[in-house]
């Protein structure tokens, strides 16, 4: 039998996908399992969006252009305007999901082996899209107890070598929900032109920033308008993670026709997410108001009840659906595969992402999980409810 | 400004890009262009595909499983039990394209700079796909005299060295529309298990076969089970292009599992791209015999249109919906180019693939073009009538 690669033995499994098995064997046990795991929001997609691929018209449904429909790209630059990004259907190029995005601004900035900084805890499948363009991930911990806050900016320099390119920025951030502050993004962007480095800034979770302060996007920081690239996505914004329609956005009309050369070799995006993307940003506004609401909602909701368990701390997120909360146990990979394996209170129990998986440095993250709040307010209240009782019942097994 | 990464710089264009602006200068003149330089049908989409999706119950359009929904993948191990190949749900990993399964192949069974071995004229973006995934791609040309036959085995031979991973095939091709014999199959079969290689074999032009023998697929192939990743895909079949849903199927458990992390990496594939699959190929078998007579009518308009042009040579292409036509010319890059630049006739001109784009050698296929035969049969006789008065021209320019 033929040899599998090295890439292929080093790709990391997503880690849920290790408990993955578990949470369905409890299901098949008649357990009820609180998915506080993952990033799939419950929100419904803006009715319109799904209308309009029901009434599609087409008999052949047919490749689109490599860079997606131009409609699609107008449509998106004045939904940029509303956040103050200034930019042209030209430095927009639609992809297969954010993930695409990342892999093509990687394949097209790096060369392999050359470097990439990054905090953490970070989004796990950053590593994986690295590996596969060849890009080495350096990353520097940022810490529970900080809130989360930007490394200080000495240690992303003691990082820069000659293999450093860029620079990679979540905000707001998935895992933590931490948002960048103007101030630390301006730290950021004097590094980015004092070494003339990439900034790659990943803003899917755009609208989900909870402060009073105006979103600051990468875009906007002043004389680096050539370094950012932006990496978007419909997933999150319109609740159509399955969709598949993300995008990379520059400025940098070079690196803007090499992207293109890789879109080429993949042919198109999807053509019906496309139909669905450009109708989503057509929504009524009160879809992306009411999905706003319900976030901050579920946020207070989960801050309220956390607050409940004795010996939890959580930041308060700013952004996103997710949050890093430290629980009073020893070890939360085991604790949450025991959830999923052993544990049940009234008939449920939960399943919680190790915050172990967005952290390089192992140790790190050991006694915090990942949660997503993307739960009604009533689901995400029984649930806590549930985590309570695992933490104390875990604990007691272990006295 | 930052670099470009040195794959960003070796990334082919396509050569089809290069004359596009041609063609869309020539429609802004007012002539009609015939398009006979794609692999985009006009043939239209199973009804009750586009049916499927219009009447979608979904309130979210969520992440589908990484490896595309089970409901698909066991509709398609009944599609490949009607052709003999004999493979579970298990065996398939649902992807965006026919493209992104055979880079999943590359990254999953190659180091960076181990080789495959493929003969030419090919699908130019095998060489992009390769280069996108570290692979070198070490063609051996077939020839046009020979109707574009298997090069010797000899020729793969001298070829192995301890770099090399696996053979790439496509059968029926793109672009000469050869149709591997069984006999030639073997020879290629014995070679793989001979040296323990990978068959990659890109199967998406199955349906359109035009011999009388059975089809052969490289899972028909006895001894190398777990040596062969075919690659399909929905787009050729359902003339549904733009759903993006293909498929990397293997029987190789180790593989499948390192594709799987691949896979989970860029999370899932599309969503509604794989309702419209699942209904095509429930699609009537009226549909599919309906587009197979055509293509055969269409093929058979071309060979007698073609054969009217003196100095035209063409093998009568065995599959798929292309061949490659030797003209009676200097250079087609330049007569291609010419056609849309400096001709027309009667008001239209036709746009045709240089065959130069699909081998690696330079001054290869320097006469030849490739004609895809994906226009309706009045439209493709008027097309190939503006194609003889375009030779007799340019030639006459050049006296």
């Amino acid at each position: 039998m033929p040899n599998i690669s090295k890439l292929g033995m080093e790709m990391p499994s997503s880690p849920i996908r290790r408990l993955a098995p578990y949470a369905m064997a409890a299901k098949q046990r008649g357990i009820k399992v609180y998915h506080l795991n993952i990033g799939q929001p419950d929100i419904k997609t803006p009715e319109s969006a799904i209308e309009a691929v029901r009434s599609i018209k087409r008999e052949v449904l047919e490749y689109s252009p490599s860079d997606g429909f131009l409609s699609l790209r107008e449509k998106m630059v004045n939904y940029y305007k509303t956040f103050q990004i200034d930019v042209t259907a030209d430095d927009i190029v639609i992809t297969v999901g954010g993930s695409e995005a990342l892999m093509l601004a990687f394949m097209s900035c790096l060369n392999p082996g050359e470097e990439v900084i990054m905090s953490e805890p970070a989004y796990a499948n950053y590593k994986s899209l690295a590996l596969m363009s060849g890009v080495v991930i350096r990353p520097i911990p940022s810490f529970i107890d900080d809130g989360f806050a930007l490394p200080s900016i000495e240690k992303f320099e003691e990082m820069i070598n000659e293999r450093t390119r860029g620079i990679l920025i979540c905000s707001p951030s998935n895992p933590a929900g931490y948002l960048y502050t103007r101030e630390e993004l301006n730290r950021i962007r004097d590094l980015v032109k004092k070494h003339d480095l990439y900034l790659f800034s990943d803003e899917v979770y755009r609208e989900f920033a909870y402060t009073d302060q105006p979103y600051t996007s990468a875009c906007h920081l002043e004389g680096i308008e050539e370094n950012v690239v932006m990496i978007d996505s419909m997933s999150k914004r319109y609740s159509a993670c399955g969709i598949r329609i993300g995008a990379l956005v520059t400025k940098n009309k070079a690196l803007r026709a090499t992207v293109m050369k890789f879109c080429q070799a993949r042919l198109s995006p999807p053509l019906l997410g496309q139909i669905v993307a450009e109708a989503s940003i057509d929504a009524p506004q009160e879809y992306t108001a009411h999905t706003y609401k319900e976030y901050i909602a579920r946020r207070d909701c989960l801050m309220e009840e956390l607050g409940k368990i004795e010996g939890v701390y959580s930041p308060v997120p700013m952004g996103a659906f997710y949050t890093i909360a430290r629980l009073p146990i020893d070890d939360s990979d085991k604790f949450c595969e025991w959830c999923l394996r052993e544990f049940e209170y009234e008939g449920a129990t939960v399943m919680l992402a190790p915050a172990s998986g967005f952290y390089s440095e192992p140790g790190l993250g050991k006694t915090e999980v990942r949660i997503a709040y993307v739960l009604e307010k009533d689901e995400l209240r029984k649930a806590v409810r549930v985590l309570k009782e695992a933490i104390e019942t875990y604990n007691k097994l272990r006295e």
